[in-house]
């Protein structure tokens, strides 16, 4: 729906879908939709090709869409007319969620070996980025503008040294018994934890970085479980 | 100084230093030392080693490292008992202080081409996580345990689509004048902001993942200014 | 009841009853009492005047008001010594509510026309309020000292531009399956989002005003569903 | 600057101006910069109509605007390119400031007569509203997006009940002695001071408005002292 | 549990258990056990002891104590490898839940009677502290690392005076309809409270303690109601 | 000051001054200014009976007491009208200032042993604690409304074991260097530490108390350093 409606605003501008992808506005909706297919296994049932063609559907299709949250190929949080939104949840069951999501902090030889022997005493860098990412992840609808304020049942931190690549190794777990996800809270308690540390370490090296943070596997919702492909 | 601390714990505890990198205590010592030189350019005053035979003038370099936040080769978050500690900047002189971070969300083509379409209404992504990466970086003591609270001067935050890689590129740069850096004002402003990114484009793909979260400029301070080089 | 044991308390201190509205005590009760029912319908039941005469029910009124958020003539966040007090919703049943609330920024035509150019460019001033009104709805209960803490299900804000009077008329409604009802959600969403506007604008102008923040409409809840007038 | 750089681009797209205010942009133009004569007293130096003309001292005034947050006739909050901003207020110069700030809750009779009465008893509506504005002011930083994190030196609210239009009058002031000013925080206490009020007497009617939430003094900062007039 | 796998961890260290409380580890042993059974009137099921001379039923045991927040002789906010955790609900049902807590603030005499006087005028001190306790207790989960967000149906705060030790006394109470309790909301609120007169009189004294911050009540939940006894 | 206020209107009011310590009002006045002058070592210079005799010197005495925080007999917090209020710290001077508050957990003999067998792990109770307090500190202004938000240089906390009492005793201190102290935030830090010991500890026993919250050292601003005496 986005895309038709973007489509129909650009027709009236005359100038180019997107011009900084390099492709006109048709190569564009046929690529989207080819890709779509690849991804989400099914065409787009009233995708922005079809629906310059044909309009019908359109008003059966929004309503299907409300308050689907997970559906692919579309932007849930941009609204009908292009603005950013909140997604109204309130129609949706409350059920158990859980979302497990990880990161890696690069520390290099040094640094590493400096938090390793940190390890062992009290009140160490892993136990400070640990303590700080389940405080994180209970801030998570004052940092990020269109999540939902929720009560969390569980909030879960681990870290782990993994002397190979020299890395801490941190995997957060969300869970709550309601109408909405909580992907983003386990991403924000790792993120967190990994900012904390880069903090605590930053003094040893100006090279950390914070990588590969991403989703690992969720549960509960419309949409089912879903685990992260080796 | 830390380390030498935790030796002569270890040495009572009658055990090997840091059994998880598998090395033994004389070892990692050696290490530690040759890698601070190559990294740092000289060799550690005062390090493991050293003061492992000879205990001279080890008050000194306490004192020296008084407030010495950015000291190489030491945690500074970690105190003399091996505790979490908050630096005391209160010796520290007043100067002006910018710090740039960066990160990149990876998209995938799929909602690259979305976030991309959508760039052009109003409200879209990238301006929603940009005012999200501002707002973060003013909660940064909120979410870092041991980060001073201090109000800044300058907090901007910039997206830009890479379509190369199917990337947004996110920029943060934060500035004070105070007693302390703000390099985790900028860290946490590009990760809030790519969390931001990944909240409002999480229902096209679960593949999404936030990476490269690193600091890549810093001015002021005792350490003075840093680039990071190609 | 509130009236009545104050009566009882001004009695004792043998003063008059509200110096500052210049009535005497007995003409204040009678003429809330008429108000009363000009404005709800009924006279009330357990009343000032009439506890005067009779304590007879008193009782039974105190635990029929228990938790009665929304009884007309009383103010509900002042306990029975005059203390101010969180209402108690734990005996209220969960239902949807939703309330929307409306206010005004009055502009000017010189920054009306300037806020109007920069309405067709990415991040403009109604976006970021918008995100900001989203994002305060969410802080309610952290500002309004006697206002609960709920999960919210759904937080909508638009502004327009009205060219008629230069001013953005903006719309907030929030909505959550609680015991208690959202219209400080919505109040506080509009508000926080005519105070963006108006920082965005400032420096334009000094004569800018927010005004008529009001609510505009509430369903679900013991009192049921309300529309304003005409 | 801004709306000559909208100009091009919206030349580019070969469209009106602005079309909400059915102007042609010339008209606009025109409009604005006798506008901004009324009101500033000057001809912009650079304006829309004269940077058409001649892109001359673009530059000269790009850098004079850097940190200007007081200039009339421009949106400091929106950047060069359009984008939302927090001005950079690093090149300022540290003075005292302070900001009034007013507004008015317009209670209607009935609810006026309730809440004058309660006046009398401990932890009435306004100096539960009171606390709630000093509070709030303290948090401006974390509800306005692109408003500085300041230490403040001072925060009143003082609200009294006018029994002329049955409305509470409500004034704050902030005060600190930075490189920004403190009208955000003056306004911020008045507004949440205002919604306490209605909080705390919303069960009494829905009749309630919060009006007049405006700027009436400010001292300090480069622009200097400024009074409302009457 | 846990103090098995300590027992394992610090056989093979070969250093004694607990050296600051000067027994050595057996002593220890048998001392939790003996009390365990005094406090909570049984015998330790799977006990330190107990599983030193025999592993069977650890699995059986750590199922059993999955989400068991209120089982005695354990902390059950520490982890099966020492770590600190959240204690996970979600498996827990929702009741209704309550706690109480009081606390005392020692005034001195003459900061008493000071308090005292100004008792009578608007906005006093133990008004203030009363907002402010209610305010706090919303604020529970930010200040409390391992304290689950939670809507609170009820916060209440009662101050009184009490001019035989010059004490404000403090009661405070929370309640909500969720899966965990609500004893450290309410020990939130008379703390918060407790700081806030002792912020407001201190410049009467520097002598001033707040003292006996402890739970008086709970009901709801797995364990049940509780009181205090005299 | 106040004092005198009050008895003006209170004579007003005809009616003693205030019952629930049972004294007449020249009593009390007389029975404060004894106290002041045990307390403070001089008599009150415009104290109550004073000033009920001769007004003089009144002016003055307010100018003096302007900003002043730390003058003793008043209560800072409270205005000339009774009301609560902030006090304005622009005209004070900006110092290094630091404070150090202390307070007990009483753990009981079970509830320590757990604790202390749990110190030797990683992310034990006394690190979690720690860690609170730390952050805790810095929502002080966010918590004690009168309170002004300030940038801390430095905060510490540390808790140890003492077996003599089965306790956990705990030190916080906070440094600033800025126009008021930072006292609360020392009281602050000790008592979110407290409450984190206390809800860690919670399932092992209800009989937990957090006692002796108090001062122990203050230095800088213009009352000068300050120790509790032995």
């Amino acid at each position: 729906m986005l895309l038709r409606r973007l489509s129909t605003k650009f027709a009236v501008l005359g100038r180019p879908f997107c011009s900084n992808t390099r492709n006109d506005i048709a190569t564009t909706i046929a690529e989207l939709n080819k890709e779509m297919e690849v991804v989400f296994g099914e065409p787009p049932s009233n995708g922005f090709g079809a629906s310059e063609a044909n309009g019908v559907g359109t008003q059966e299709t929004q309503s299907m869409s409300q308050g689907s949250e997970e559906r692919a190929g579309s932007l849930t949080h941009v609204g009908n007319t292009g603005d950013a939104q909140m997604v109204d949840v309130s129609p949706k069951v409350i059920t158990n969620r859980t979302a497990t999501a990880s990161c890696k902090v690069m520390l290099g030889k040094t640094v590493f070996n400096l938090v390793s022997a940190n390890q062992m005493a009290k009140g160490d860098v892993l136990s400070v980025a640990k303590i700080a990412g389940i405080s994180g992840a209970k801030h998570t609808s004052s940092l990020i503008p269109l999540c939902h304020n929720i009560p969390l049942t569980h909030v879960r931190v681990d870290l782990k040294l993994n002397p190979d690549d020299f890395s801490v190794e941190i995997e957060g777990e969300a869970a709550c018994s309601e109408r909405t996800g909580v992907e983003m809270e386990a991403m924000t308690a790792v993120t967190i934890a990994g900012l904390t540390v880069y903090d605590m370490c930053k003094a040893g090296s100006k090279d950390i970085q914070i990588s590969n943070v991403r989703l690992e596997h969720k549960t509960g919702g419309k949409s089912g479980d879903w685990f992260r492909g080796k």
